[in-house]
């Protein structure tokens, strides 16, 4: 019954202690797909359902140490979460440049669910100078386009994933979850896949809650899935339909945002049920 | 569809990169018995499926504010694992202390799967003299065991889990696992309950492997199945059980230890295959 390892995904992001987002849910979101995550925290938090109170970048050396220890590890695929100063957004980079020729999601981390401002212009500017030329995919939300392309501030939405596409990175999957109701369309949430020949779009039907972690748990999937070996739009809609039955079967705690359930196919109870 | 939470496991324990051990596999257990943890990580790693290299204890105030900032969280159990200095040993205690009548369960990681030493002799009169007179169970193996118990260097486990038990644990469970093979017996491994009251002996089929989180994986269960309400002995029993079954259905790495299957009930598969 010993199996061989997964396909590898190799996770640079932070640390939440609620599981919501971060390390624990890109892990729970890489394993229910069929991978296996290996990570780096990029920073601890101290946060809740509601807000991040604090972040604390990691030591740019640990991070390094621990990419080298896992050198012997066969990592299919890359994903990166929260780079909370340049120190960190740095070494991220000298780590992504140790693997050519795999596939690496860029989750654009600028905001935390509950508001927190967790970069600034010159971290966002650095990010689009330095990493965003590594990402076979960059998934920002369209606060998180507007911010990496704010010369597009008169333009739209297409414009500014341009913007990014000619900065260097190969598609970007702009998510719509937190576009502003329209009047005549309250019902659905866009999502597109802007790459340099084409726009590809997937609707999904609005959740009624908001989300602790619905990015990285997107995002986390996307890596999984290209780690196994499915085409940019494969992942992208095979993670889409995980992240929304993640977040449609998600748990409401006592206060605040709520959490995806990304077990949600057993309701977490794999082993046998013991008899009462 | 919306659910209410599953059963919080508060997990204190060290991060692992490889993800075979610490908080990604506490998670990963908590997750697969049908529970929901927390994570307050007490120190960072370098490691891989060989060893351990380097061990960053966490700052005990981002540690205590974590644990404030997760006070609204409907805490059902407490796991702590490794503590590897004395400043976060000791505010482990201070926020156990803020969940009384909570069952905790201590999983003393006192040396890396691959030899690495992680604590001292002081460490270990340490967590003797604060920290187990608040454990519901103790999860040592037979060398934890004797290193908590040095004065009874010359006798056998029975004896050095009745010190421990003196000590103010509720219960000892001691696995068997690192048991050198006797000659007669190589094929079972025996894991021993210890009460005030009485001892309980648990065997299992010997796996032919060594592994990577073996210990994690066994105390995160046993925490995620009290959480659940099971007693003491229903707990130990499932999460043995768990725990057999993840690491009969481990991975094999292209070296070192193997690493726990704990989503083995589907071989990490919920989500549905794409059709090619």
């Amino acid at each position: 019954m010993i199996r061989p390892l997964p396909p590898v995904v190799l996770v640079l992001a932070g640390h939440d202690p609620t599981g919501g987002a971060g390390i624990i849910a890109d892990s729970e979101a890489i394993a229910a797909n069929g991978g296996w995550a290996l990570t780096i925290p990029t920073a601890l938090t101290v946060q809740n359902c509601h807000n991040v109170s604090r972040v604390i970048p990691a030591d740019p050396a640990t991070m390094l140490a621990s990419a080298e220890a896992l050198a012997d590890m066969p990592v299919a695929a890359i994903k990166i979460g929260l780079l909370a100063d340049a120190a960190t957004l740095t070494v991220a980079e000298r780590i992504v440049r140790r693997f050519p020729g795999v596939p690496v999601v860029i989750d654009p981390v600028l905001k935390a669910g509950g508001g927190a401002d967790l970069s600034t212009p010159e971290l966002c500017r650095l990010f689009v100078d330095k990493l965003i030329g590594h990402a076979d995919i960059l998934t920002p939300n369209r606060h998180e386009l507007a911010r990496l392309a704010p010369e597009q501030a008169d333009t739209g939405d297409t414009e500014r994933a341009v913007a990014l596409l000619s900065a260097g990175c190969q598609s970007v999957l702009v998510t719509g979850t937190d576009d502003p109701l329209p009047a005549s369309d309250g019902g659905t949430v866009t999502h597109t896949l802007h790459t340099p020949e084409s726009a590809r779009q997937w609707q999904w039907p609005r959740l009624p809650a908001t989300y602790h972690g619905s990015g990285c748990t997107l995002a986390a999937a996307l890596a999984a899935r290209l780690a196994a070996g499915d085409t940019l739009p494969e992942a992208c809609e095979q993670a889409q339909h995980f992240a929304w039955q993640s977040l449609s079967h998600g748990y409401r705690p006592s206060h605040g945002q709520h959490l995806p359930n990304r077990f949600y196919h057993d309701s977490h109870s794999p082993v046998k049920k013991r008899t009462p």
